[in-house]
């Protein structure tokens, strides 16, 4: 027996597709998907390529960069409908609805925007429609500047809570246990209210909130 | 030479604390100030109390709760001050900036809010005190129930924000030159307000947010 024949020639090994940023990204994605935010290293990537670390840093400089381009390659699943039959305040709600489910049905992705901002072509997408909106209701747009940003980060802290809702909800359901043995004469409003601070399904206090911030961009002074 | 002499009497060693929830509590506070989320474990507050983790679990179920526990224990610095010369709406803002600034203060203690609600006497004084004010102001209990939640999210979120900020600002900076140079005719309302969206020092938009929330509550039907 030929002791060289368990080395496979090279030329039979299947070609490694050329190497750039955008490949990059959407390798370092996948593995966000299967494994969250653990699984996406600069070394797991390069791995995963059939390649050094080094390689990858000729077309994204650090970890940090790769992570607002994920988390910008992601967002391209938001649902950003325009139709003329919405109001302002319907449209900007249902981007924020899709953005959260966006952020919440791959692992990792919500936790990612505590640590880095999108950096891409969707998430400005997103931001150059919600702004629109704003301006539509009659939002003067130095608010809508500002707004933006409270809306953004309500939705994003909310997908948080969401993906570490297993830790939350059982944290929650003691403090409503305690809530419900509290003395009046020392807690009154939270004896009168016990029942409703807990109250509402997810998504109609998500809604709730919106609508809460955009009247209050409306009506406050800037 | 006597070969039991590095034996020490356990007469001469100092007596241990009685062990008890509050004592655990402590010590895990102190573990997180000094090393943050990561040393505050159930193993690490037992080695600090000189016992073993089986001891800890007769007084704290688990680090779930411990978690609750503690971060309440650290809200005990959140001021609380009820001055009758200032508005309703300042009295909030006062003690969310507190609980804010007690957040970021501790190292750790921003993101114990992401896996767990505080359960204990001090959140229960700063919940009263809230939903107090939002009444004074002529919220609707059950809008103060559920705005009351909106306010300690958006507070909670930047104070994590915050404490990831070396990571967080860098993303931002790149966001900022990227939307320098965008493509006026496709990012018509991004390329008007680029420097308005980068706009303001920290503390005022943090109020501005604040009061478009009141705002915000005070104006949403529930």
């Amino acid at each position: 027996m030929n002791k060289f024949e368990h080395v496979k020639s090279r030329r039979t090994r299947p070609a490694k597709s050329p190497l750039g940023r955008d490949i990059i990204i959407k390798t370092a994605y996948q593995l966000l998907c299967e494994d969250g935010m653990s699984g996406m290293s600069m070394r797991k990537v390069a791995k995963a390529l059939d390649t050094g670390p080094a390689s990858l840093y000729v077309y994204v400089e650090n970890y940090q960069k790769l992570s607002s381009y994920v988390l910008d390659y992601a967002l391209q699943d938001v649902q950003l409908a325009e139709s003329e039959t919405v109001s302002w305040q319907d449209a900007i709600i249902d981007v924020l609805k899709s953005y959260f489910l966006t952020l919440v049905e791959t692992p990792g992705l919500a936790e990612l925007t505590l640590i880095t901002s999108p950096n891409g072509p969707n998430s400005m997408d997103i931001n150059e429609c919600l702004l629109r909106n704003l301006q539509a209701g009659g939002i003067s747009p130095r608010s809508a500047a500002w707004g933006l940003d409270i809306l953004l980060l309500y939705v994003s802290s909310l997908a948080v809570e969401r993906a570490r809702h297993n830790e939350k909800d059982k944290a929650l359901e003691e403090v409503e246990t305690s809530y419900e043995v509290v003395d009046k004469s020392k807690y009154p409003m939270i004896s009168m209210l016990k029942s409703e601070l807990f109250s509402g399904e997810g998504e109609e206090r998500f809604i709730w909130g919106i609508k809460v911030i955009l009247q209050g961009i409306l009506s406050t002074k800037k």
